[in-house]
């Protein structure tokens, strides 16, 4: 059996729930409230000590990090495979996924820092922040909750994460003139594991990723949209108020 | 053919050095002189647009980042295998080698420019380093190079990066202590990819590794140390002046 600790069908969570149901398995949701600091609770930091989301639990075994477990399920249920055949294209797979993670989503996270969690710290007493910070794993995480709470990110340090935004889907929009897919010919990890950060850009940064400066970019956007497994992993629970939902749902 | 794009036995350049040596195979050598500014040039840049070191070149193809050159050269050459049979292993393996690259590397690589990089800029004149700072493709290396260039990082800063280096001895002999190898029970790229990073802190950062307070991590550079695949990567030529070799060399 396999246990999906996630929370609302955006950014990291949305990267593994996508993955699978674009294979078709079976999986038990266990929704971890965000907004309630689930993610930092005894209960969830015993099973990943830096208290974050998604894990995965497959007979016992807990893992971690989604571009991590998006691989592992394609290592152990391959039928429907979300990896290229051709190693080189597998490399693309793993470079585009990595600069995902090392690039594009640090630029988006600091505007949903921003933008939305930023709400959540200011809705908080100085005694419930407090508490917040303390239970907190990673003091990396600790320092973002405490400048959001303050002045937040600098203009300069926004200005650069917005500039960082635009070379990403610039990146995107050249690959996407060569190829189909992020990774090639065929759908992969690649595009699943990008999904949920392009998804928010054309709304909230319409002079970044737009059909006229970004057309291969937003018809990729198109295409996503209508699959049935975004469609399946866009249905699933979301706790988030609207008025917090800056990027996703 | 296989082809290998580096510059001196450490780090990046280190990492897939130190796979090709470990599955035996034969590839030709490009030495890349990052002291006088190879990766920026225009034939490199055509290679790599982000002006970085290792590129692998496969029978036409081009491969980037250490982390997935050397996956890249698992899928093609598995006789030696050096990824882990067993898919929880083979996750571990990753999201070690995932941590390496966003973490240890970044915690290690600051303290390598402030003390290193810094010297070699502050040996050229504000004419030449401009001239430097105009080919350098990436944004963000060109404001390495500004920083250290002028009054280099904060204090704060780079404590906060000794800190990280901590963190990083810290947790890998936390993993030590369960299992022989970084992934589990077999040798695999979560070592391959550790070895350049951990080899210089016993010597730069005697306060965070030595013997008595991580002997795991010290007896596992030991072992590391001791590998005929780690001396013959080792031995690749080094154009770095002794005085300028910090962690490597």
């Amino acid at each position: 059996m396999l246990d999906l600790y996630h929370a609302e069908p955006v950014a990291n969570s949305m990267k593994s729930l996508l993955c699978l149901k674009e294979k078709g398995l079976e999986f038990r949701s266990h929704y971890v409230d965000l907004l309630r600091f689930e993610q930092h609770g005894e209960e969830f930091v015993k099973l990943n000590p830096n208290g974050q989301v998604p894990v995965l639990v497959h007979e016992g075994a807990v893992i971690t990090e989604s571009t991590v477990i998006n691989e592992y399920l394609d290592d152990v249920f391959p039928d429907v495979p979300l990896r290229p055949e051709n190693p080189v294209a597998r490399a693309r797979m793993r470079v585009w996924s990595k600069f995902v993670d090392e690039y594009f989503c640090p630029a988006l996270s600091m505007w949903g820092w921003h933008l939305m969690v930023r709400r959540v710290a200011q809705s908080l007493s100085k005694n419930e922040l407090d508490k917040v910070l303390e239970r907190i794993p990673l003091k990396e995480q600790r320092d973002k909750w405490a400048t959001i709470a303050g002045e937040s990110f600098s203009e300069a340090q926004l200005e650069d994460s917005r500039r960082g935004l635009a070379v990403s889907i610039e990146r995107m929009e050249k690959i996407l003139a060569k190829f189909t897919w992020l990774a090639g010919s065929t759908y992969s990890l690649a595009d699943v594991n990008s999904y949920s950060m392009v998804a928010g850009v054309p709304r909230m940064f319409p002079e970044i990723m737009n059909p006229r400066t970004t057309p291969l970019a937003c018809a990729w956007l198109d295409t996503m949209n209508a699959r049935p497994a975004v469609q399946a992993a866009l249905a699933m629970p979301n706790k988030v108020p609207e008025v917090l939902r800056t990027f996703g749902g």
